[in-house]
């Protein structure tokens, strides 16, 4: 039974990373990777290549980012993929459609599987952030047959949108099984994280640093400049080797990468490396071992409370998701941001906590899919409502 | 203030011709009116036709129309409609966005307006029919902003997907409004609908005689042919003047039309009668003196239950939806089909049932979008979340 | 190495079919079928059905029809077109695409392979006709490689444009090549018409028959009524058995269907039948027993010089194009057409002329393309000016 | 009469800017200015903000440009620009579209122009360069009803491709008549240039100073980082204060940036400063007074004959494009164009040659365009082939 996995950006390759290995090893079911939208450009830290790398068959590739840096790209990309995709799901025929969380293209792959009726299966509803995104999440999931949530929450959630108990799968999130596997191996060699540095000069991996994450606030992404403008004050005053990671494409991103630039290139001599992209496994052995996690990333909320790695969370991009003890949340705001970096780095690591997942969440996720379409092939009963009529003719 | 209208089929169109009206009328809010879809093919009844004539200004048409006849079709025309709407907004600027029911290029503008971060009010949400058209319905309600529903069980309904009562306003429907000025009228002139009449010889409006509207069940699109089947059967043995009009484009619409051609041709002399399109009001007279009125449309359901006009509602398009003593439910089979015709003709007239509306809807509709308007001037909260973090920084 | 051929209406198929047969039979060729636009479409009588009936692999269908009947159709549909066929030719990696003809959606074909740097082959270049197919026709010829024209003025049409003689190869006209097989069996029998015949009772084949063919003329797509109906009052003065074809989807073809179709209507009971689509070969030898063949299509001039059919060709449709001494061409004018049908009935069958091919193109055009791949493959000289700079540095 | 002007890219301002005076000053004349593709993103030096600042109205900007730096990428925002001038045409329902020279995205406009049936006019057909862009404008040309050529050997290959004379006018190119303008001031202010360099800090113009403008070359774009860097490698040998400018966006192009970023960092400290982009005739002025302008722009081909400024132009992307005596050609070598350089820097300033134009274009342009719709009007004479038939009834 072939299963369409759409991935269309980088986030939501390592939140679905071990289930491509579960669906792989299981012997009842086929994969089908389609990889679209910012996954295939260069510019964004192309995931596409991560993905080559690391062995997955690509089915489609389907190049339907729209140029442009507002909300306007965003529904167009979303038209272009809807088309593109639709086709793609006409040619390739799977029995079962699995896509990603909350981005904006996710919606054309749940639309195209929806109007094609093709039954969805959808990774990471019910949960809750400060942004667009919470929209597109549950409208999501009222087009989804099959919701594979994080947690206990976010299954409380899905159901109070009415959605069946039985379609409702508390798998746990798929990210932290690449936490728990990178917690087994040490911390990253200096040798691999040159080869990622892109801009600034990179001898060896200190002992102690700290990582931004920092991405457009897409509902507020006319303070997107403000606002990183903010970071960048309280991590000039740190004055510590940091890792700065590439914000994701979304509205406001451009102004945020191009602040983002200015400042790293005006600390050439700093210890400030700018990376774009590593490799989930790799990304999360630099996470672990940082001295705290800085910016708005869902990494800071998710991976990291598995990690007990400290964190700065700024602003309200992750408003609403469920958190551990694990994270500081602060107001876009210099002073108040250098308080709480400052806090974190005395306090150290925190006990893990397996909010998101314990680690094995990808084999629940292929068996959760296996059951469902063993379930739709016996009695097919999509679409069959028995409707209860107010009269009816004997 | 301006509020953007899109209407993309020609059922949107009775259903918000009153809230035209009403913006127009308002003093504070200017109509902008996009055309869309199936709604600009004259294939399809081109209702664009019927709004002009109607003296509606229409600032822009979009041909979006993805041809064939099948679920891709359906999720390429919303793509490409997502394109070109994208576009219009940008253009435009609208203050609100008005969408109309739960097809499935609705869905268009909703994600359009949304991602555009223009508030979008979604009119009809909270419904149940038996289709794809629930889940495109309620994953519409997820994206919008204001809820304008039809009757005290929608409330309910978009409520218990956790939308605020704030938003949430049991408007009526504004085709009702319709109806009750069609009430007030006599019977059509045989002069008008022989105009209208697009295949059968017609001299003049019989006392008695029937109306069938069958549409395409899109989430059973492979049966269509056999259920039309049944119909005709039906019709046939009924052997009395019948009115017969042409389905929506849909999934299984053109099995449907074809079957729906032969027979009418099969029937010439026959008084039979195929009518591609009637402008809302002229339509609702010509339901309003029919015996019965047999099919799947939501005219059945709704407009008939306040005009008190007997129907024989076959299958399961309907199915869910709030109905009231006039409506006998039948499945798709000639006998119990014929059965029920003929108690319905023996019965006769029921008594009004303002189920979904009591004919002042549109006034309401223009005056919850303005309400809603003036309080976003006044506070501007969208997307402006507080977000209560766990551990805050003093 | 991979041939891609990509047929998007239903002329192209007849057009290239032998073709299709000689790369598939070559030892160093692999056909990659490509199926698009109308030619899916079942109401302009799905070719696609035809193809696959035929065996040949279709290796992507792309529905890429914009519905409407204007202008502004063929450019959505083109442009459409274009999107899905960049991503389609990206997946399949094709050595060399093959266009056939003049049609506005062969467009998209040549750009998409033009710009992605894949030689281009053109069919049927160097042609003239009274419409816009001329400029598209033109148009395309300056984006392709290599060029397999019909007959000798063709070719010389197509140096004209500065194309070189070493990539303008006379092949013939792959059409002809049906033609000369239909010439080897006999009448079609009764049983196989019966089947598609549309509208109309059809008992048996008639010894003498009429076939009518017309089309929109894109150029002049307004008149297509009153053209249309000119010709109706013809057929109707001849009064004998008729064979009507359905005409092809373009701007103005609505009105052109809708015209035949009330005409073949009001005349059930006369020997008047309407058929969509008949397989190639079938479809020829229906021609080539007919008296005489009348309208604006192309197989009037082409096949019809072949087989030696008298042709009565209407309109300026295939104005400047190369013909044989068995058309008499006319306006569109119920008399003069009426006096040209009878002159041809009376004259009867020319002889054969191979103006537009002998019969044997598909095998040329096969080798044709086989010896530039050849070539390329050799020097890959494409796009390598040497450029004579006027002031180079020693 | 409407004139409908559609601008896709930076240098197509500069070639048009004062064809938009002309329309505009015209009595019998209006501009409808469209502005797509890159010229209205920021990365590439949004020519739109330009467009603005100099007052001219844009009735609309359609983003069309879909991300990727590949042949791919050329042909989707073709397709996507083709559905949305399309729409764009209809409603805007121009007499006349102006289409000019031969980038991908140009083909769009004529395509979407020619299939509606609106006249097209394209300035700068029957040029020579290179490049895929030949392709592209010979087939424009096929396309077009008008052609506004810069030069008589531009008007003789017109005329080659068998368009009728009284429809190929010799205007000179538009850009020349910015150029003669820019003569007529100094040199710009240091204060205007510090506000428009991106990289580098600058305090005042130099007197001496080199400008570098090198695009990627379409048809060998997999070259195109290997020809940057011997471009690269002269520059730095000459060690001289530098403007460089940005690329065009093409295949190749983010490559082409991502070097030339690199050494822009690597020489923070030498005098060079990157530009993104300069109002057209503030650009020429820069240009004016330079020693040497290298690379491979169409600027230092015409522009610069005008203004009689020492050209390096390097590889093949201008081959075949007639030139002055100003130009030295030179193979992408770091010891040729080393030594080019030199020996342009000693020669100093050449003769104005006004191969180009003599700075008065856009009048005649404009003036063109009105006898064309004069003529139109009066004869409407398009497509009505009167057609020569073989055999013609009495």
């Amino acid at each position: 039974m072939q299963v369409c996995v759409v991935i269309t950006a980088r986030p939501s390759y390592s939140r679905v990373k071990t289930v491509l290995d579960a669906i792989r090893s299981h012997s009842a079911l086929e994969l089908q990777l389609v990889v679209s939208g910012s996954a295939l450009e260069e510019r964004y830290g192309a995931v596409v290549s991560q993905i080559e790398k690391d062995g997955y068959p690509i089915v489609r590739k389907l190049y339907t980012l729209v140029e442009g840096d507002s909300p306007l790209m965003m529904a167009k990309t979303t038209g272009l993929s809807l088309v593109e995709l639709a086709s793609t799901f006409e040619q390739l025929s799977p029995k079962l459609v699995l896509t990603v969380a909350d981005r904006y293209e996710t919606m054309a792959t749940a639309i195209a599987a929806s109007y094609m009726n093709i039954p969805l299966a959808h990774l990471q509803g019910g949960e809750t952030t400060g942004s667009i995104d919470n929209r597109v999440r549950d409208s999501i999931t009222k087009l989804a047959d099959l919701h594979l949530v994080s947690s206990q929450a976010a299954c409380a959630k899905v159901r109070s949108l009415n959605e069946p108990a039985s379609a409702t799968i508390v798998t746990g999130c798929p990210s932290i099984d690449i936490a728990r596997k990178a917690q087994t191996h040490g911390p990253l060699s200096s040798q691999f994280i040159r080869r990622h540095v892109r801009r600034g000069e990179f001898s060896s991996l200190p002992e102690k640093y700290l990582v931004v994450m920092q991405h457009s606030d897409t509902t507020r992404h006319h303070e997107t400049k403000l606002e990183i403008l903010q970071t960048i004050g309280a991590i000039q005053s740190m004055n510590r080797p940091t890792f700065w990671f590439t914000p994701n494409v979304d509205a406001g991103s451009q102004a945020l990468f191009k602040e983002m630039e200015k400042f790293v290139y005006a600390n050439v001599k700093h210890d400030l490396w700018c990376i774009d992209n590593l490799p989930p496994g790799e990304f999360l052995r630099l996470i672990d071992h940082c001295e705290c996690l800085i910016g708005n990333s869902s990494v800071g909320i998710r991976e990291s409370a598995f990690l007990g790695v400290p964190v700065v969370n700024i602003g309200t991009r992750q408003t609403g998701r469920l958190r551990g003890s694990n994270v500081i949340d602060v107001e876009p705001d210099t002073t108040k941001i250098l308080r709480a970096i400052r806090k974190q780095v005395r306090k150290g690591r925190y006990h893990s906590d397996d909010l998101y997942g314990d680690g094995y969440s990808g084999i629940r996720v292929a068996e959760a899919i296996f059951s469902f379409l063993e379930n739709v092939l016996h009695d097919n009963s999509r679409g069959s409502n028995t409707g209860q009529s107010t009269q009816v003719l004997e």
